[in-house]
């Protein structure tokens, strides 16, 4: 089992998201020659499905660590020095869409699973809509797991959370991610007669000068403190003379694991409804918050980390949403990969020598988990 | 001399802002048989020129009473039921371009001085663009005024001044007008990384708020407060999860005779600075405020509506600015003129009973002016 062989053969698998089909074949035919039993199964209608998911299980009784990824990609663009679906190796490094995020850690996840004893349960949770909308993704495994009693104790998502070199970071949280519009209705008229109109601007800007002097936290041991930037405004005024009937702002609030989503959209509406009692605020949560507290698990990562590169590893919660917030909610869950520099660009690659040392430290993780 | 058949030669030439030519031969006409001195000159160059100007004197020393107006129209636009420039008179009513604002009242006038004893002196400040920048209008006839002694005591602007019926209202005053750009340049960032970004939004909200809290005044005997709008944001970005670069807003003020333009928007400058010191406010002048406080001019006026009509006119400062805010600063100013309700409007219209009247009430002006 070459880890570099199967990373290509995953790319060679055009599996834009949604994924189906050929890319969970290849996956599928590397899994079963070393004990796993394979459930697939396709979730969903258009637009956001249908998705294919896999979950692979080698119980073996004792301690149950699961791996987690997916195996769709974001589309290739333009500007490529070689084919995106080619897989070449070239200066020592794969190239390919996938390579980084995150193919070479799936294939690399398989590899080690090919060198480690066969005791304690290990469990490969594979989904083919990580980078669309996830609506049939990770949730459908989760239920999917749910219903056939696949229960880990702790789980590794495979996600690029390296920065500069492997082993660099380790994710054992991300912050939450809301949009909220907030739209104001004023009553149009002539600025020469004031009292005739309601300015939709006067209350927007108190409005969102009481959500500038928010406090919403003062962080913790592992977060920054929550955040809330307004990213638009809009009136479209063209009329000097004009007190114009609306104005609406756009906000965005990336919070730590004090806050939930729907929280900050009830507050920030009760907040928006002080000024202007008619304003219309909707919110979209992205993602909630995690936190895996450090403990066994990121302190086994850590050491196997150690072990192969003599780094101690960062543990950091920065960066976007994984699906590593729904994982978090069965075990506890972090998240290690390969270096993110290339991810979603043109000519992204995965060196070779990264590829196989993230093999060697996933079988650490796993000899150590499942000890 | 009728004031209606004047009033349908001054509308048969079709003079949209800037105005030069044949409406002021037919102004000439009417004025050098009343014994009047015409002083006809030509300003500027395009685009805001050229413009014709007319000063008309009949010196007969004693005080010198000065009518101001233009006969440069706004665009007739479309949808006439009668040609804008035909004079058409119907249902008792001279319909066309400039009937109301102004050449009406000018024509009026005229009739009024053929109808008075020829005591005290007259004189008429005809521009050819009040509807347009001005900029070579009536600050070019006081220009000329100085040059040629040309010095009144009095002035009447003949501008629509009446809201129901002829008489109602004299306008003593008017608001000042300014708009105000505010520009906020910040740092453009990724919302997760806040702080290697500056939100220029946040910055321009703080702005905002303190205008939104500044009383200018309490307004005064003649004035309401000084008043101020915004009347536009924008900063159009659409990546739901970047802060944006800039950020900018629009500020309408109307404000009395205890403000200053220029020192609104220095003030509005300031403010912005203590919170984006590098924000760039620029601001437009339309017009200052301008106040004749009631007095013997006020008095006079009234007295000759009460006397033709029984009406006491309300003295007000409200609506738009008007070139009165030129002339104050050479004497006691009021404007008094035609009912404005069909001005700039398509199907124009002066009845001709209001015509008739206007010009009675414009020579009992004279009459007690110069008694
Ligand atoms: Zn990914
Ligand atoms: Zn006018």
């Amino acid at each position: 089992m070459d880890v570099v062989e199967l990373t290509r053969a995953l790319i060679a698998c055009n599996s834009v998201t949604p994924a189906r089909g050929a890319v969970f074949d290849v996956l599928e035919a590397a899994l079963v020659p070393l004990g796993f039993s394979i459930d697939r199964f396709v979730s969903g209608e258009a637009p956001d499905g249908p998705v294919e998911n896999l979950i692979a299980v080698r119980d073996r009784g004792g301690t149950h660590l699961a791996f987690a990824g997916h195996v769709d990609v974001v589309p290739a663009g333009e500007g490529w020095s070689a084919s995106p679906w080619g897989g070449t190796v070239r200066d020592g490094a794969v190239i390919g869409r996938g390579a980084v995020d995150m193919k070479g850690a799936v294939a690399a996840f398989v590899a080690a699973c090919a060198d480690v004893p066969e005791h304690g349960t290990l469990s490969l949770l594979i989904t083919g809509d990580e980078e669309g909308p996830a609506t049939y993704g990770t949730p459908a495994l989760i239920d999917r797991m749910a219903a056939t009693g696949v229960r880990p104790n702790l789980c590794l998502v495979g996600e690029p959370t390296c920065v500069s070199r492997i082993g660099d970071t380790v994710k054992i949280g991300r912050r939450g991610s809301v949009n909220i519009w907030v739209e104001v209705a004023g009553r149009q008229g002539h600025v020469a007669y004031p009292h005739l109109a309601d300015n939709p601007v006067t209350r927007l800007v108190a409005i969102l000068a009481e959500v500038d002097a928010l406090v919403l936290d003062r962080g913790n041991a592992w977060f920054q403190p929550s955040n809330i930037e307004a990213t638009d405004l809009h009136v479209g005024n063209p009329a000097h003379n004009v007190i114009p009937g609306r104005a609406s702002a756009r906000l965005s609030i990336r919070f730590n694991d004090e806050q939930r989503g729907d929280d900050l959209i009830a507050l920030i509406r009760s907040v928006a409804h002080r000024h202007a009692p008619d304003a219309v605020v909707t919110g979209r949560v992205s993602g909630e918050a995690f936190l895996t507290e450090p403990g066994r698990l990121s302190a086994l990562v850590s050491g196997a980390i150690h072990d192969r590169t003599g780094i101690v590893p960062e543990l950091s919660t920065t960066g976007g949403t994984s699906d590593a917030r729904f994982l978090s909610r069965l075990c506890p869950t972090v998240e290690f990969g390969l270096v993110n520099a290339t991810m979603h660009q043109v000519d992204e690659a995965a060196s070779t020598g990264d590829l196989r040392l993230l093999t060697d430290i996933y079988a650490g993780i796993v000899s150590r988990a499942l000890a």
